[in-house]
């Protein structure tokens, strides 16, 4: 069977030899932090992992959780898991010591959400969503929630959610019908109900706080109307204890894959007795909760590689131990005679490999550099905080949607090495497969992330997020121009931008002109083309590292170590990089046929 | 609930306007069938379909297969599949009168079969490997064998399986060890075990005879020491009876998908009165094989485009039913105060559900085409009858693979249209999406069709199969240059066309080399670029047909059906089309990176 899920080393090249942390550990903030022991957090992760989460991965698939008599059942393990993470304090590990946190920059942060991810994705969840609405909470609530609520939420000792989804307003957050109405006591009655909440409940708490999207009543339509409220599923007492708040699980979806991650159905004041409390400003609910959301879709991005990552060790150790088949001699004959060879031998399998290779190390290496710019951007001020606020804008669709479409690809590729055997129970590929499938629909399906993309991220502030992510490619470009291996690369890197470039400039009078259905018809495309740009950029940038590490005589890591980087990224440039072309082919082609035309009913 | 898996005019259009199927029915042999009695029996099928298929699917998949002391257990309707289908003459359609068949021609046993596995792909498969079986013994067996045997499968009173794959000779059939040894009395004793066997036993039939490749004492190495038998579960006793032939089911494969259908562990000679009869020649058992897996492959791409289909019309269905959002007006701002619109307004939706009509539409044309081109190769002689068979072989990769590995695509889109309720086990999207994956790794998995492909099909006979394909290639642009609305798609496939000639001429001097290492590291890139040519060559096919059916004034379908066939056509040349370059660019690349040098053993 299976026995590892992530190669530590990967994350740690990354962290040391490809980013530059300095600034970030290098600030007072973060002045407990220096690389040796964000290695030692790494590790001590990693053991919990092995111990605690990945032995459990099966288990989570096969005993998912369930719903019974109004209470949601989530495997009895997930106890333990919580509590062993309270213990290392990982519910707050993100909060300042202030507010009962750590500490942790990000950038860490992400990188150990990635080791528990990758060991078992059913299981870490709870504990970024409840991270998560803390962090709300913290961000813009009143002392008085904060008070009521931090401590609890970074213990462990309580739970978090974020309610958005409804019946009739999937991805159109604007139609949300859960209703506010002002009890003139400082609270509102809270009335409504949300589906697929991740988390939503569970035997294991005392209590689940629900930061929740409602309409305080007589708010204009559309997203001005929503405010953002604290609804706990028990309430405090004024004596301290803890009463019924009318929350209520309704139903657990069941889901073909990640079916030990908790997905409810919530109704909110069935009984007209549940009490919310109003974060900051009414009518700013949907801009606070973005924070939470770009979090939870960086974290949909963990899962994803995570996953990937698994499968690629499931699918490396499988290679490496299954004889099959022999190679064709000159004559293009195969000896039958001689002994069958190890599958790892045949190219189509390494090709395979390679592939995983790239879009989980690719997909690493971009959410800690994205992590590494949201550090920098909560240290930074002025412009320059910004500009890093903008980089990140940009890049966070890419963060979410790459390793979840590609990761599928990857995993898909994955249960392939193994023949047949990828198909049955007795391997965790099919799991793998099923679970990553969540991901491109999970905090904004791909088609939202692309419009998302292509209508905002790259027209905002006059199209200057995607200026400094040029002048951080052209950094790399020219930096590996210095290196005779890394040239054509370079070269392909920068061919790719200026493809992009001209793609944009045709795009653009669309939007200009006001035709935005024009402009934003096929953004999925430009998704897939500049995804695989930014990985393009990431990989590049990976090879410079490995050839420093080389040229220096490779001290940190064994010699074979930075060969296999640059040899998944000359990869990564001859098989995914080819696509950007033909995207931008598409892009280019004015036949507008996905658009719909009068009268055209019937033809589909 | 999903209404609908299958659009019959969808069938229709290509049997009676794309494919010109005269020269088959045409035919004395055939001389029973006409497009209208064929039609009747579509349709005879299809109400069998909508009866007693489409309704238990789900059921199939949540109640799997299972073993239990020593029996297999199937679904418990699969009884009464199994005697509806032999009242219907399904089991021996194919074959000729004299075989206790119905004649009937390979073009309309194909789309029956696509209609059945659109309702429900675990349950026509038992016929399917029962036909398949029998054919053999048909085409290669003694009179005595076919005497034993045939009319009892063309009843569909026994079942038939083909078992070829064992424990250590996954996709190397040339090491499999399973023995036979001589009895001296014109019987085998056999001995060995075999793997992944679909349909290899279930409750319901008195027998299954298994056509099961073995080696006789003392063969030489490799395949041409495999021999084919027949080897009965039960055997035949003088006196007319059965008596166990000591084949065991020792386990039932559990799958991720396509549970009702059973994938069995077989035993052979366990105790040693295991008997089987030579089919044929000593040594030949593997070429005589290959009439079976060619036919099981096109069997795989009609499941793979079967279920493409049921997923596609689920989604087309959601897509119609669901309100969600709205479109940006002139400021690029959308109007909350306006009702919501159905999803199937939105471009990206549209885009999703073009995909799956391109590769369901796509791969219906070429299963048909090829199967047309069957029947043909078998009414022909001499150099004719070569040449159809050449055709044949070039395209039984493509059509088994199109299916498997675009339909993935395919599904994928499907469920991504229903957004988050996709994942969920309330709909079918899910099940399809499982189901379909093993359709890449059945009958030799994607690699191994790549390499035939590459290595074989495009070489032989001088590339003649290429040849006799432009032929048929060129037919279809010149006639699409006589339309206006077409000429831009024609040029394209010209150009795509050229690709390919450019490309195959820069890879053949490996081959000439006897580097075939090289030669066919990237052969499942050229399968990605060839089959988006073989494809994109059946739509233009199929716009033909459509401009030809509108100009004539649409008296067999609406116009908005044809108008459907042609915005399909535009959506394959703007979004799949433009692929073939970006493939040719990967194979033109020199950089033979997934090859393993040396000393390699780390870096992976």
């Amino acid at each position: 069977m299976a026995e590892k899920y992530i190669e530590l080393d990967d994350l740690r090249f990354i962290l040391e030899e490809v980013l530059d942390l300095s600034p970030v550990i290098g600030h007072e903030k973060y002045q407990e932090y220096d690389l040796e022991n964000i290695q030692m957090m790494l590790d001590s992760f990693k053991e919990f992992s092995d111990r605690e989460l990945f032995p459990y991965s099966t288990e989570m698939d096969t005993k998912p959780v369930y719903f019974k008599e109004g209470q949601i059942y989530v495997h009895p393990h997930i106890e333990k898991v919580n509590a062993g993470l309270a213990e290392m304090g990982w519910f707050g590990a993100m909060f300042d010591y202030e507010n009962h946190g750590i500490q942790m920059p990000m950038t860490v942060y992400r990188a150990i959400d990635l080791i528990m991810n990758a060991a078992n994705n059913s299981a870490p969840g709870y504990a970024l969503l409840t991270a998560g609405a803390a962090k709300l909470i913290i961000t813009f609530g009143s002392q008085e929630l904060q008070d009521t609520y931090v401590e609890k939420m970074a213990n462990g000792e309580w739970m978090g959610s974020m309610c958005l989804t409804e019946p009739q307003a999937g991805s159109s957050l604007s139609d949300i019908k859960t209703s506010a109405s002002d009890n003139g006591d400082g609270t509102y009655n809270i009335e409504g109900q949300k589906i697929f909440i991740s988390g939503g409940d569970m035997q294991f708490t005392d209590n689940v706080i629900h930061l929740t999207l409602a309409r305080i009543e007589g708010a204009p339509a559309g997203t001005k109307g929503i405010s953002l409220f604290v609804v706990p599923k028990n309430r405090l007492t004024a004596d301290g204890g803890l009463e019924y708040n009318d929350v209520q699980s309704i139903a657990e979806f069941e889901k073909v894959g990640q079916q030990g991650f908790a997905t409810v159905h919530l109704g909110f004041g069935g009984k007209n007795d549940c009490k919310g409390w109003l974060v900051g400003e009414p009518g700013r609910g949907l801009q606070y909760m973005f924070q939470m959301m770009n979090g939870a879709r960086i974290g949909t991005g963990v899962m994803g590689a995570g996953i990937a990552s698994a499968a690629y060790q499931a699918s490396l150790q499988y290679a490496n131990e299954r004889n099959q088949g022999r190679k064709l001699n000159k004559s293009g004959v195969k000896d039958a005679t001689t002994e069958q060879i190890s599958i790892m031998n045949h190219a189509d399998v390494r090709r395979m490999l390679l592939l995983q290779r790239a879009v989980t190390e690719g997909s690493f290496a971009l959410i800690l550099e994205c992590s590494r710019y949201f550090d920098l951007e909560h240290l930074a001020e002025g412009e320059a905080k910004h500009d890093y606020e903008l980089i990140m804008e940009l890049l966070t669709p890419i963060v979410k949607t790459y390793p979840a479409e590609q990761g599928q690809t990857s995993v898909s590729n994955g249960l392939q090495v193994l023949g047949g055997y990828g198909f049955t129970m007795d391997f965790p590929l099919q799991q793998y497969y099923r679970d990553i499938r969540i991901m491109s629909l999970y905090e904004g399906t791909t088609g939202i992330q692309s419009q998302d993309l292509l209508g905002r991220k790259m027209t905002m502030n006059k199209g200057r997020a995607l200026k400094l992510f040029g002048k951080e490619v052209y950094a790399v470009i020219n930096e590996a121009q210095g290196y005779e291996d890394l040239k054509g690369h370079a070269n392909d890197l920068d061919e790719a931008f200026k493809t992009l470039e001209a793609t944009l400039a045709h795009l653009f009078p669309n939007a200009a002109a006001g035709d935005f259905e024009t402009f934003l018809a096929d953004a999925n495309v430009m998704m897939e083309l500049f995804s695989t740009l930014v990985i393009g950029w990431q990989w590049l940038k990976m090879g410079v590292a490995a050839k420093k590490a080389l040229n220096a005589g490779a001290t940190k890591r064994p010699k074979a170590f930075y060969e296999g980087k640059l040899l998944t990224l000359r990869y990564f440039y001859k098989f995914e990089m080819p696509r950007i072309a033909s995207c931008a082919v598409t892009l280019t082609n004015t036949d507008m046929l996905t658009i719909k035309g009068e009268g055209e009913e019937l033809i589909l």
